[in-house]
């Protein structure tokens, strides 16, 4: 199991090629001096882990991971065909920090400051970074202003799911929170163009992370809940329909069970799910594999098993225009 | 003529001293590791700069400096006995940044983000910082918010003008400003504290000041100008009045002039005059001195002189409730 930071997803990969471990992760190869992760590096090792008889399971968090295995489980249970996607990530809750991110500072400002891409009609459209905004309302939470961005699994599932005609994922960021980011941004301190400083080369953006609580911290006293889901509009028997599959995260609950909060636990119970369909056999076969190319129900399963049930709502209509 | 960091000030005067050397600088005294500057490790210097036959001129840039000329010349032009002084430095300029701070950013925040303190009935009193703001009527600017902090030459000007019932100090901010600092101390990037980064101790702030625009590199297409005065109540042949003494100086025409645009040109000039005064002996006695403890009539006519031209109004009424 693969958490380091994604920098380092190839060399563990070629360390699991030259003593022939599986391998997990819960990120795709970004190269450390350009913000742009991708699966490309990744595939790439298709053949190299075929021919060594190994396994690497990419991509086996939340998101992505457990929004790629809701499609897959959409896609199998309840359309023929899909042709809408729309992954939205919310965090409804409140750390009573000024501002902090909930995961590596670094990786999630490179991530959010990225223009935004979308697949549509076979092809990637680019936006300006957070220029797209829908008002969402989430489950157990409430109308969120939800952002447009990019986010991994979209690559990957609109290769697994040619039928797609549009994929696109969200993020809700509230007011005060994209204030900071815009100042931050504004004055230089989420660059990772290194700067002089005393006669040495210091990134703004890895300083910037020294001085933010560490994300880990945030767990005590963290109140709210996370909904993470996937919108699915297809058709099943001729007829057009729209599911929304979910889950609900609550802080502190994660907090009592494991000293963890939501955004850690969302992403930790997946990957260990994932490990464990690879050591059971449940999931396993030479090659690099994304999550949606496995079975979903046995995933699905555990889900419910272990602190993060999901839910199937049957959409009057989308909450999106086509 | 001592234009380094406040922090240099102490071994600066000694360097005179050792050497026999008169002394000027712009800004009192601060150490390092606490953002308080105050005149007292300054004023300590008085004996030993007498008896050396040398002599110390202290805070001779526009606020403090000219700010401290204008109150001895109301004082001794216009007024039996001077009650409240309110000194005013509006910024009504354009550089186009996001973000920058018109001198060195280290010293500015630091300034800033300390609490206010103003002078009333005879002892200091304190405010949050930048918490009181009066919305004041700029020449050639027009209405700006302005807020009260504390400003050294408040210290002086109360020890010099036992008279003074009251003396504040009020600057403007935009509210883009006043977010950006927000921001940036609340996550943190403001601090004088060091912090751990890669196995070495790094002071925020400094490195704060890295990613920020250089001061020096704003005049190049800076627009608007600046409005520094100082506002005094006072009696004069029994009657209660009001005066406000204050120059315009525009930042595109001291870039024409000098290179430089208007808060490096309000500085410059004054200290200049400052040091010629000393030089041609109509400022000249051993010992440590403020501005204010000199004849001003010699200093007023050369900044009419040298580009800082200056302009007295007589108010109808006060704008600042007693």
């Amino acid at each position: 199991i693969n958490l380091a930071l994604p920098y380092q997803d190839l060399p563990i990969m070629d360390a699991c090629l030259a003593t022939g471990t599986d391998y997990l992760d819960t990120a795709n190869y970004e190269p450390k001096d350009e913000a742009k992760f991708e699966y490309s590096w990744q595939w790439a090792y298709q053949d190299k882990f075929k021919d060594a008889g190994i396994m690497a399971l990419l991509g086996s968090g939340f998101d992505p991971g457990v929004t790629n295995v809701y499609t897959a489980y959409a896609a199998k249970h309840y359309f023929d065909e899909v042709h809408y996607l729309d992954i939205v990530d919310c965090n409804g809750g409140d750390h009573g920090q000024a501002f902090a991110t909930n995961f590596n500072p670094e990786i999630n400002i490179r991530e959010i400051t990225q223009r935004g891409r979308f697949w549509e009609n076979g092809e990637w459209k680019e936006t300006d970074p957070l220029s797209v905004r829908e008002d969402l309302d989430y489950q157990n939470i409430g109308v969120r202003a939800s952002y447009l961005m990019f986010h991994e699994e979209l690559e990957s599932l609109v290769k697994h799911f040619p039928t797609l005609k549009r994929a696109r994922f969200w993020m809700t960021f509230g007011d005060a929170y994209l204030t900071h980011l815009r100042v931050l941004e504004g004055v230089g301190m989420t660059s990772i163009e290194p700067v002089e400083f005393q006669g040495q080369k210091i990134v703004p953006l890895e300083f910037l992370k020294a001085v933010l609580p560490n994300p880990g911290s945030l767990a005590e006293g963290y109140t709210g809940m996370t909904c993470i889901g996937t919108y699915i509009t297809g058709i099943k028997d001729g007829k057009e329909k729209t599911i929304f599959i979910y889950n609900n995260c609550d802080h502190a609950k994660c907090n009592d069970e494991v000293g963890a909060q939501a955004v850690s636990y969302t992403t930790g119970v997946p990957a260990m799910i994932g490990a464990a369909l690879m050591l059971d056999g449940t999931w396993k076969q030479p090659g690099v594999w994304n999550m949606e190319q496995f079975d979903p129900d046995p995933f699905m399963e555990m889900l419910n098993e272990h602190g993060l049930p999901w839910h199937v709502i049957e959409c009057e209509e989308s909450p999106f225009k086509k």
